[in-house]
């Protein structure tokens, strides 16, 4: 605990599981921490553990240099912060708002906040609440570098891994969901193949062990990707796009004559087979990343 | 390499660049190998390490009391085995089939072996060529379990990990089918972080560091999510499949806010939205699995 941190003050606008998470953290390491909800009683045990109840979201906002949001998406974010009263009270200070949402939301409100005066920065939480006050959180932060600078000593006090992505304020949110998307996509693979796995007799727990080994090859994968993503030159060399569609069709085949739906897998190979379609089917599936957005 | 693998030889039909990995592996294992290709050429590196050739599958069948093919699907296996001549010479002998394909064609290529009198083992392999011979290979077999632990020993000279999965023949066309199911879900969801990353000015390299982050994450989930699959009960404590639209959705608009196709986000993200549909929104998103295929 650093003395800028035993000296700092925050407020957390937001007290559902993540905002509970935040101030829980912040008062672990000696912030002194202002909170207010929309609707009462989540802050009885941020209270019984030295945090200050405010009335209001402009009392809360005036009680600290710094107010930190974590609501549920924009329009949540918009009902709190989006009155005379609040935008006055904020006047001067630093909003840092730790909502998921899309990058232009998040433009958006950085440009209402300047409007008004407000110092403002846009992050995103990639790892879940458990994390939150210990070496596994994952924040991302973009926004004016300075205003990051200066607050960075209370946001150390959430623990974790803080990466400052630049001065765009979208870019948090555009990380935010490009990672999401690899998440959900991967989710519902998974999901689809226990799916599959139980019309075949396999239990989750038996393919597990070999599930978990798919996920394990995945990051290196994602590592190599990157160079030909960027490069624009996808070498199918051992694996080119022709296989994988093989393979994509036999799992929507074998799904299917289980009456299980498909959709995702279908509108997977539908883009492969549009990249064959376009003469690329030596190179490898990663050219899917061309078609959806061709390099300039 | 044990005296079995000294003495035994092997017939490797079909030298795709898994196909020579095969009999690569097994030459430098000192099993005695006989291949075979459809077209020639892809023999020559294999001869000059002691392969010998046949002109003809029948002729390369009748060589070793094993016979392992790894071709494109299971079209081209009929077109190679399934023929009088290739019969007789596989008749009282084994016929192992590393070809990936789906369960109901592997169960189909045992009946056809079992009219004939051919000893019959369907494999999956799960790693690329380059495993192959190495401690990291794995490969994934089903079949009589008597016939199995008769060949094993040829087997293990590929290296890797080989595991049994049962007697029913198609269980290893439906590891396969599950794993890549997942496999090829997670890349086409990689594929349009990258394209979305891009609009956003991202760069891949950029975004690589943190998608890897999230490719570690996924196999300690798939085994929290094995469990509940088998139980049937999908607990969304602390992350409900409403939760999880929500980011769906903000993947969505903010993807086709570029002009990117989002039909594979989209399809998740409607079975997301039929699992809240029917009452279970407080569940976690791996409850898609029931709306897919419900538990008896």
């Amino acid at each position: 605990m650093t003395s800028n941190t035993q000296q700092s003050a925050v407020t957390v606008l937001g007290l559902g599981p993540m905002g509970r998470a935040l101030a829980g953290a912040f008062l672990a390491a000696g912030v002194r921490t202002t909170v207010w909800n929309r609707t009462p009683g989540k802050e009885r045990e941020l209270v019984e553990r030295g945090a200050a109840v405010a009335r209001s979201p402009e009392e809360a906002a005036g009680a600290s240099p710094l107010t930190v949001i974590c609501v549920v998406n924009y329009d949540a974010v918009d009902a709190v912060v989006r009155r005379p009263e609040v935008a006055d009270a904020l006047k001067g200070r630093t909003l840092v708002n730790l909502t998921a949402d899309t990058p232009d939301r998040a433009r958006d409100t950085a440009a209402w906040a300047g409007d008004h005066g407000i110092g403002y920065l846009d992050g995103a939480i990639m790892t879940p609440t458990p994390t939150i006050g210990t070496p596994a959180g994952v924040f991302l932060h973009s926004g004016p570098e300075e205003l990051y600078r200066a607050h960075r000593p209370t946001l150390d006090a959430l623990g974790g891994t803080h990466t400052h992505l630049g001065a765009d304020v979208g870019r948090a949110a555009a990380y935010d969901i490009a990672l999401l998307d690899i998440f959900w996509t991967a989710m519902a693979g998974y999901a689809h193949a226990l799916a599959v796995a139980r019309a075949e007799g396999i239990s989750a727990r038996e393919l597990a062990p070999f599930a978990q080994g798919i996920g394990a090859i995945l990051p290196p994968l994602f590592e190599e990707g990157a160079a030909d993503a960027d490069s624009g030159t996808y070498s199918g060399e051992g694996n080119p796009i022709t296989s994988a569609v093989s393979s994509m069709a036999h799992i929507v085949h074998t799904s299917e004559a289980h009456g299980i739906d498909a959709s995702v897998m279908r509108a997977a190979e539908g883009l492969a087979r549009r990249v064959i379609g376009q003469g690329h089917g030596d190179d490898g599936f990663l050219r899917v990343t061309e078609l959806l957005n061709p390099s300039a």
